[in-house]
């Protein structure tokens, strides 16, 4: 299994129009085949940070994921809301 | 390295409360060593839903963490705030 976390940092101000262009998003990619949870959350200290929690069945299906046209259409229209680059890491895992 | 996530249902209204009463939580654990990360963020569609994403150098960090006052404490104080158990995962990594 694979684990993703994307932290972001928000303009302040953007985060409600962010989450609202993340639904289509968070929509299509929960229908992909190998996507076992991919959710948005809010940091509850940091109002202008947002984090993807995402969890893959492999390395193969997040690659494929990062390939659709809505991964890389949100990538586009978000860039404007961000302040810098996101944060992205990724862990192969094994649940103990 | 260790991931753990741990999803509560919160209690309508009680959200707040529950993030004030996590905030000592927080410091102390921030403190522990082996403490990588660890912050309480909340879903952007479910509103009574919180998620504590917690990343440990290793297995032996978060089980002395999970002996520790501060956790036992807080784990008795949110129960009433709780609509029931904490939904709580925990994986071993190798970093992607």
């Amino acid at each position: 299994m694979i684990i993703v976390t994307a932290k972001m940092n928000l303009k302040p101000g953007k985060k409600d129009e962010f989450i609202l262009k993340a639904q289509d998003l968070i929509c299509a990619t929960r229908l992909e085949e190998g996507c076992i949870s991919y959710g948005l959350y809010a940091s509850t200290e940091n109002k202008d940070e947002l984090v993807m929690l995402e969890h893959w069945e492999d390395i193969n299906s997040l690659n494929t994921h990062m390939e659709t046209d809505h991964f890389k259409q949100f990538g586009k229209i978000i860039k404007q809301l961000l302040t810098g680059k996101i944060d992205v890491k990724s862990y192969s895992v094994k649940q103990t």
